[in-house]
């Protein structure tokens, strides 16, 4: 079993500052955790934001989310039932914890104990078919019988036939927007009954914060990152339910899909994903027998967000220009780079972080970067 | 390219010593096979038949086909315009004489150069769905349109879609019966499409012998020893087309499943083919990028069946009893029994061959025999 025990209890503080730096401009999920490993704390990351982003070259200073504005976002949260629980924490998906781009905060609303349950997440077309909607539905209920949680998107079509199926069982929405910006709106009700039912919602984006067409796949990686694996059920060439099998596979999830004819196009990107590697469904069984060994696996030591190395010195500035040289816009590994640079990595990381907090570089996944 | 040169012609005498050793009871391809190894050729087989079957134990003497029946079912063969061949001779399919059961005469009807050309074999339900004939007929036209000859078994469903779909490449018919017992019988028109449109129709049977129930798995195996590899197009659990593809296995044949949904029976076959290994096709480029390598090798030198081994003395009585007491109704392997006999392997084979001509052993695929 997902054997996890939560080791982490933030205090109020911890918990301001964290939401401080996570919604301050430039600052992600990878920036904050080299924020964090860099300066030993959100608190200090916070103090040295303006001068590090003035290095970087900044022509004006990010934007930094004031003590007041974290405050009343935390406070906004807990009159809508909302948690912002930090990876480690009771509630917080544990093997979301495990990823690099692990959310610093997730906002939860509803059963903390479902969302520490082992999950599998089912995900398919919005504009599915009859058969697609039923063998969704079918699927979640057998896998919740079986003690699984389904994690899905809240989408129209698969997403929605696979929580109403495992409603009973505990079923987690993971949503691209605030949790007060339900898309579509019309599965308002769906959330209502999966909060009121054990289940659970879960989002990073603050409250208010209206989904936007760029904030689905980043939503994606949440579903597959919760999950020991994903399950495509129907899905055309191009459609967003591969971009969350790309994840799932680049996330170390086992990725499943369901076959259809070939005739069908709503099986062209499911029957791709099999010619690709990923395990043909027919039954839940297949599912439970691939994903049963990993659950015997003992979950990556939970997330470590400082590593105790001592503080790197603070670059000079033609360590900053020759490093700054070596980057353009084609992207490069960072091993490359400290490579390439002749110095530390401790100081090259420095520099990174400093372009990323002025608005330059883009963090990709697989340890590549790129200047904007 | 499927590079093969028929290296063999028969003369008529050998032709007709083939076809009398053949059509004697209790004599199938194997046997016939272990029969000209033995003895070095057809002819000394025939004059040895009676005694080796005595000695095995027969209660009466097996029928051997008479010189006169063999003529007169060559005669017939003539006025049908079906050539018995032999492996190895111009028309015979060259991957099918690759087989160690591959039958020691093969009547063909129609163009010989097609039979020599690489083929790929495409069967599955008799009762296909609208979506399954249509995307048979497509994958024949563009593997018949890349230069691959499509085999399949005439029956209703799938195998006359792909049949008709390829009619213009060139297609081969494998008959579980005789060539003037088609069947089903309205498929009489198709067939004579194929063999006057430069296609084939090859049969194992004499003429006038009406197809069985256990004569169809037999046939089955032409079809899949004749290709590269087999495409199941849809094939319920259990169908005749899922012996097929474990024939195709057997022979090393490549192994091919067309998808379909988990809700649909007719697709529960094809997925379990893929569970399994197959190789998932949508395209006819799946197939062809299967068979690509295959083809670029060279074939297995042709069909060898005297390897100029001198021959096996006579078997002791006391050798005789030994082995038979080792043998019993569970198959066994017969490198075991030569381990367990203690005597001679060409012993053992010769006394197997007693048994088979007597009617008391059966042969089994993978080396295995046992005592009927």
């Amino acid at each position: 079993m997902d054997a996890f025990n939560p080791s982490i209890q933030l205090t109020d503080a911890d918990r301001l500052d964290r939401l401080r730096l996570i919604r301050s401009e430039n600052v992600g999920p990878r920036t904050f955790r080299s924020l964090v490993r860099h300066f030993g704390s959100a608190r200090t990351a916070l103090e040295r934001l303006p001068e590090l982003a003035r290095r970087g070259g900044a022509a004006r200073p990010g934007r930094i989310c004031s003590d007041e504005d974290a405050r009343a976002e935390l406070a906004a949260c807990g009159q809508y039932g909302v948690s912002l629980l930090a990876p480690g924490e009771a509630g917080y998906p544990p093997r979301l914890a495990t990823l690099d781009d692990a959310p610093p905060l997730l906002g939860l609303r509803g059963a903390r104990e479902t969302a520490m349950r082992p999950m599998l997440a089912i995900v398919g077309s919005r504009n599915a078919s009859g058969a697609g909607l039923k063998f969704a539905g079918q699927l979640a209920r057998e896998l919740s019988q079986a003690g699984f949680v389904i994690v899905s998107g809240l989408a129209r079509g698969i997403d929605q036939a696979a929580h109403r199926a495992s409603l009973a069982g505990g079923t987690v929405a993971a949503l691209a927007g605030g949790h007060d910006r339900i898309y579509p709106p019309e599965h308002e009700d769906l959330l209502a009954a999966i909060v009121e039912r054990s289940g659970v919602a879960i989002s990073e984006m603050p409250l208010g914060h209206e989904p936007r067409a760029r904030d689905f796949p980043r939503r994606n990686r949440l579903i597959s990152g919760c999950a020991l694996g994903v399950v495509v059920v129907e899905a055309a060439h191009r459609s967003g339910s591969l971009i969350t099998a790309r994840m799932a596979a680049e996330q170390g999830r086992e990725v499943f899909a369901v076959p259809g004819s070939p005739l069908d196009p709503r099986a062209a990107g499911t029957n791709d994903l099999i010619k690709q590697g990923a395990t043909l469904v027919t039954h839940a069984a297949d599912v439970i027998q691939a994903v049963a060994p990993i659950m015997e696996r003992p979950l990556a030591s939970s997330f470590r967000e400082h590593d105790g190395d001592p503080l790197a010195p603070d670059p000079q500035s033609d360590e900053r220009e020759r490093i700054v040289s070596l980057l353009g816009p084609a992207p490069i590994l960072i091993d490359d780079l400290i490579r390439m640079a002749a110095t530390s990595p401790a100081i090259v990381r420095a520099v990174l972080l400093e372009l990323e907090l002025a608005g330059r570089l883009e963090r990709q996944g697989g340890g590549l970067v790129a200047l904007i």
